[in-house]
């Protein structure tokens, strides 16, 4: 795909600059800036223009793609460039929470500037590859207007008008990924107890997480009707065997304090008289407020 | 395949009822008994014989599969029946602790008992169909003298003579599953949070967490090796970058005590110097004994 529409990118960490790339790739032209110098060498000799103010780099584009440290970078340098934005799109790719993005997206309308948030799951190098997903939410117009350009960096999936959405996916996908990775690191260190190589045990875990993971449509069929009375093994049941992971871990000499916590959901979901179902109950215990009333 | 070796069931659980069931089909002579009556008709209906006592059913044949509720009770009901036991082989796949076994089979092999432990991975429905996965360790000769029978119940995986092995394996393949479906809660307590439905959020998981399960290898390389130094995302940005999670988990209304201690980890190896490095240095911090002095 060759697409002439000019493109602005606002930071050159590692992902900017794979996002600067990607779009590069593609056949945009591209304008770059970085608050520090010295970023821009290999895209300005791949083709891309170096901009020395922000302000100069959002005057550059209809399209602003942000990716900075952090959120009080990015109010930072938006601030600054606010005389060049209006009539704008911003797509704020940098990594927030749902609130920072609809804090940005309310300062953003207050200038008449399109905003739309991303979150990126991929890491640098899949940036433009087909295994990239990027989630937006925010401005529909801001996000139509781009949606083909945007597709420069991978699969592009626009969740909806609330702003905080692409975050709020975006930190649920994390969640899920460190809950997998915490229990991976857990079993190694197990295995690793009895001197088991890493490399020998790691080739059963996925096979079998992937076996498992095929609870997770009837488990969140379970979560949106509230009927979680379906289960091949019951929460009481798993109640009670989890036991033996916790004692197993202390006898190995592996601490428990990745697991812990699962041990006393299951124990909180007994008391509250959920053991006859299945564990997608436990998703229930873990709101401390009624869905709805937080963040809006 | 058939083939006509006998072999004893005790325990008629969910689980003991298929692992007979399994036999059944796979064309052996099958003896069951359960402590409680009542649980063999369907089993007998299809061939099976009930014994009156472990006893009299572990006297019926070579081979003796256990499946009862904890290890207490298997303690129990072979005690029982030790008069039959001497030269048989007992093949544990009661849910238990690497300890328990340890235990179980030094206690036949002083009743000249050939003591196999296992680990079931699966639920009943699956048991005997390609997707079962059974662990075993501990006698060697007991193992391969049933090996063809018990490959009645499923992909059939031997991993040494330490009786412990197939528990702990067992058990850490657990605690890499229960990370995963924590994380997985906690991520639909989040979009729940904004009324997502689950079903709605629950596809993008699979596949994401697919993607992710690519670094287990190299991951997997980095604990044996020691050598941490390749991260496509370093410990140190990971470790900042969490705290979105919490924050964004705090103001929708969740509950953080699912993904808190692995907050504290991450901050843990940034204190120790780990933060340019891989997040798999944290497999070493979960160590609180030498690997291969405790549960020997």
């Amino acid at each position: 795909m060759n697409d002439n529409a000019p493109v602005t990118v606002l930071g050159l960490g590692a992902m900017g600059t794979a996002l600067a790339g990607a779009f590069l790739d593609a056949g945009h032209p591209v304008t770059v800036w970085n608050r520090t110098a010295g970023r821009a060498a290999d895209l300005v000799a791949r083709g891309a223009t170096e901009a020395a103010t922000a302000a100069e780099a959002v005057s550059a584009s209809p399209l602003v793609v942000v990716c900075l440290l952090n959120d009080d970078t990015v109010r930072e340098v938006l601030d600054g460039a606010v005389g060049s934005l209006a009539g704008r799109t911003v797509v704020n790719l940098t990594n927030g929470t749902p609130r920072q993005a609809r804090e940005a997206a309310d300062r953003a309308a207050g200038h008449g500037v399109g905003y739309v948030d991303g979150g990126i799951m991929a890491v640098p190098p899949m940036i433009g590859t087909p295994g990239s997903l990027v989630l937006y939410s925010g401005s529909p117009e801001g996000f139509h207007a781009h949606e083909r350009t945007l597709g420069a960096l991978g699969r592009a999936m626009y969740l909806g008008e609330d702003a905080g959405l692409a975050a709020l996916y975006d930190i649920a996908l994390l969640s899920a990924m460190y809950g997998m990775f915490g229990g991976f690191f857990h079993a190694l260190a197990l295995t690793g107890s009895e001197k088991v190589p890493a490399t020998e045990f790691a080739p059963l875990v996925a096979p079998w997480l992937t076996a498992m993971m095929a609870a997770f449509p009837g488990m969140a069929e379970a979560v949106d009707s509230g009927d979680h009375s379906a289960a091949a093994s019951n929460l009481a049941m798993q109640a009670t065997a989890y036991v033996n992971l916790l004692d197993a871990s202390t006898d190995q000499g592996v601490s428990t304090e990745l697991v812990e916590p699962m041990r006393a959901l299951l124990d909180q979901g007994v008391a509250a008289g959920l053991g006859a179902g299945d564990v997608s109950s436990l998703v229930d215990l873990l709101r401390t407020a009624p869905a709805g009333t937080a963040g809006a």
